[in-house]
This record gives structure tokens, sequence and C-alpha cells, in this order.
């Protein structure tokens, strides 16, 4: 029998991810409410946004409102916990560095089982990755970080692209999904460590967004 | 036969949060088109995204196009009504508070409709009620006002709590509902008098919105 | 046989879309990712965000991912491009045009084919047309420009009447999407060379975006 390491990790990583969502809401002053929010939207966003782009019904929480709940209870726990979360930075660095991982892969299997090719397969496990935090930028009014700097998204497309080269290649369904966590995890602490970065294009002409 | 009360509110309801949408929009000084454009999605959009969310198609608007034209005439009609508009203040803020309640029963018949349990019956009548306003907010450049003061998903949430427990016992449905607008709508002025407001959460720790 | 002008103008428009968002990032200076993002964004997302709305799956680029590269690619050749850019101006400014233009009728062809009535249809072309820019400017952090100045939703609106009158009176499908198409451009061309604006409403009363 194939046991399937994702989905304890999936539930770690959401957790993780409301959590640091909740601490972003602090920086920003939010409500409890404006906290819960942020933490579900970050935590569940990315996989939503997947699926009503695919039009892959019912979404995730929706079929398990249990995701949703947890996600609630680890924000608004947050507010409790706020004193210790500094001298959890590295455990989160790296809880969100696996959630970067296992967030592609599932992504990437969603996009798989609806029939979709390499681009799709890409992009999907590339969204469900990252739009979170995309989603939870936008709510806090602000440029999402992922478009201004940081490997993060291009850690999910290579991890993403060593899942579907792991398949290609036939190898065993969870060796691959652990190996791909582990790569993964390993790029996205390495990238951090590094401070590597995607270069920036800066361009100075015109002033109109609609016209060079 | 019973008559649902619910109908004729929510044209109120839509009308009045298209008019208090342009004056958001005149605020800062949107153009014509950016008034409709601000009237329609903070009236439809909350219904919007809860039939995304949930798979619900066709769309409100889409299947009752009127809809939309009641919205964009309410919003361009506020411009020429713009002199009248602060001696109006209360009227407003009542008309609010309906909609809000109103909006959330709405949300929750659908959810329900749909076969969902508890939580997404809440969820879509809070999305329902309140994610007009978040989008109208978004459009506007500012961090959403729902998720930085004020009792308002919170009632809300109470409301259909009670709409939830009065179809538990039972209750006939159209005495349900009134009973259920009557309540949320005296909670929301309550607390818009008392100035209830959920509490905060201010963190002060990292500067990294990925981590702690 | 009856050839289609607009499948090679619309591969034109997303790829003059996707390199003028380019600039857009340019000039936020966002990183190589983030350009690739707002070019596919501004270029297919007017498109997906009208399919997600009428519940049109699969949406254009998932069916045809090479929509998607050409996006993407287009984007990130604007890099290496950036220093003729600015000379440039003139032509980048038709093809934006020709895009309205080409969206428009492209949006209101998929409405039609879903059965749908005037008002859906001219909604669907304006937010194939248009939605693409907004959701530009929100990832830029910005107030969306086409709330705020210019004649362009205004275009739109007026192409996708223009191309609903030409079907009513029987008007020979490619004769009427090529005079479309040049209706469209010309008036948008015009509008900008005349500096033609929507008016804007300006409101000083009250602070509170729910209230007056």
């Amino acid at each position: 029998m194939s046991i399937d390491p994702l989905g304890a990790a999936y539930l770690v990583a959401i957790t993780a991810e409301a959590m640091t969502a909740a601490l972003a809401a602090g920086r920003r002053r939010l409500d409890w409410f404006g906290v819960a929010v942020l933490g579900c939207v970050t935590a569940l966003g990315g996989g939503s946004l997947r699926d009503v782009l695919l039009g892959h019904y019912p979404l995730s929480w929706v079929r398990r409102p249990e995701y949703l709940l947890l996600t609630v209870g680890a924000a608004l726990a947050t507010i409790a916990l706020a004193r210790a979360m500094p001298r959890l930075r590295t455990a989160f660095l790296v809880l969100d560095a696996l959630g970067l991982a296992v967030f592609t892969i599932i992504g990437c299997r969603v996009a798989l089982a609806l029939g979709h090719g390499t681009t799709i397969v890409l992009v999907s496990g590339l969204v469900t990755g990252c739009a979170g935090g995309v989603l939870r930028d936008l709510l806090c009014g602000e440029v999402p970080l992922l478009l201004r700097r940081e490997l993060y998204a291009t850690v999910s497309l290579l991890a993403g692209g060593l899942y579907l080269l792991g398949r290609a290649l036939g190898l065993q369904e969870t060796a691959l999904t652990l190996a791909t966590m582990a790569a993964g995890l390993a790029l996205r602490l390495l990238a951090l460590h590094r401070e590597w970065h995607v270069p920036t294009f800066a361009y100075g002409g015109g002033k109109d967004d609609a016209a060079p």
C-alpha cells in the first residue's frame, strides 16, 4: 500500500502559513477578524485560485471545512503566542519552505488528475504554492512580495519540474513526493541563506502604464 | 402561500450599497465609469464571489441583468444627488445594516440549497454580506475597512447563526427571515451606536511578511 | 469560407499588452518573475475573469497554453528591448487600441455563444477588454487607471454596441468584425488624441467609506 506523506505535511503547512499571515496582520494592526481572514486567505487562497481557474469544484475547504477551521484557529492562536514567535523564526522559515514544496506538488497532482499538459501542470503548482502570499499582500495594500524579490516562485517551478521528470521516469509516487519535498525545501532554504534573487527590471521611460 | 420578504429588501439593499459605494468613488475623484463600476462591484461583488467559490452558476446578475442595471443606475444617480447625501447619513447607515442582514440570509440560503454544512453556510453568508465592501476597498487601493475595525463581519456571523438555529428549531421560514433581518439590523446599529469593535492585534516583531 | 481576422489580431494584441505591462513592471522595479506574471495577467486576465464570471470553462489559456507561453515570452523579451521601447510609443498605443477592440469583440462573441442577452454581452466585452489593465494596476498597488480617467471603457461599450447592432442588421460576420475593429481603433485613438475624458465625480462629504 502506498502511504501519502503529503496529507500530514499539508496540515502542518497550512497551519504555519496561517500563523505567519496572522503576524503580517498584526504588523498592520488588523482586528481579530482581519487576522482570521488573512490567515485563511493566505493558507487556502492559492489552492482556491487554482481550483477556480481550472474549474475544479468543489474547492478543497468547501469539501473539507475543517481546513478552514484549522487555519482560523491557527491564526487566532497566534495572537496569544505572539510573544514567542520571534524566537521561532527559523522554524517558521523552514515550515514556509516546506509549505511551498507541498503546495506545489499538490497543485501539480490536481492538474495531472484533470488531464492537463506540462505547462498547465507547472502553472497549477506555481499558483497553488505562491498565490496565497500574493492575496495576503493585496489585502494588506502592498505590491506582492513575490513579484519584487526572492527566489520563491522559481523554487516552485523547479520543484514542479522535478516532480514531472520523476513521473516521466516512472519513479514510485511516494518516494518521488518525498524527494521533491526534500529538494524544494533544500533549494528554498539555500536561496534564503545565500540571498539568491531573481534579477529586477528597472524601466524609466514614459509615465503611462498603458504605454511605453 | 409563503411570501418572501427578502426579494424587496434585496433590491433596496443593493441600491443603497451602490449609492454609498458611489460616494466612496467620489471621495477618490473617480470618473463616472469608475463610479458605476464601484457601485456594481460593491453591491453585487459579495454574491458573485460566493457563487464563484461555491461553483454556483449562473451568477445572480448574469441570470438577472436588471440587478446590474439597477446598481449602475443607482450609482450614477448618486452623482446628481450628492448634495443631499450628507443629510441622509442616518438613513443610509440603516440601509447598509439592513443590507448586511439581507445579504447574509441570502448567502446562507444559497449554501443550504447546495447541501452544505454549518461552517460553509455561515461562510457563505459572511462572504455574501461582507466581500462587496472588501472588493470596493481593494479597488480604491486601501486595506479593507472590514479587516481593520468595527463589528460588521461578526454581525453577519451572528445573524447567520441565528438563522441556522431557527431552521434547526423548525421555525416558519418567512417569520424566521423577518426575525433574522430585524436582529441583524438591531445588532449592527447597536454596534455602530456603542462603537463596539473587534479587538486589534498589534505585532512588532520581524519585518518580513513571510516570516515571524 | 469565412476567414476570421480576429485570430491573428488576438495574438498581436496579447503580445502588445504583455509588453506594455512588462514596462509597467519595470517602472516599479519588479523582478523578472514579476515582469512575466504582470505580462500574463494583463494580457490574459480580462478573458480569464470573463470566463470565471460566466462559468465558461476551460479558460482560453488552459485550453491553449501556448497563449501563456507567448505572453511570458513577450514580457521577458521586453526586458532586452527596453531601450527601444520609448521610440515605439505610437506603435504600442495603436496596438493597445487594437487590442481593446479585439478583446471586446471576442468577449461579446463568447457571451453570445453562451446564449446571453444584450446587457451581459456588452459586459462580457467590457470585462474582456478592460479587466486585464485593472488587475495589472491592482497588482502594482494602484487605484486602477480605468476607474480614474480616459475614454477606454466607453470605447469598449460603443464597440460592443456597434457589433451587436451589425449582427441585428444581419451583416456578414467577417465584414462586421473588421468594421468593428476599425471603428473601435479609430474611436480610441481619437479619444487619446483629443484627450476626451469621462467626467469625474468629486465628493467631499463624510469620511467613512460605508456611509455618506
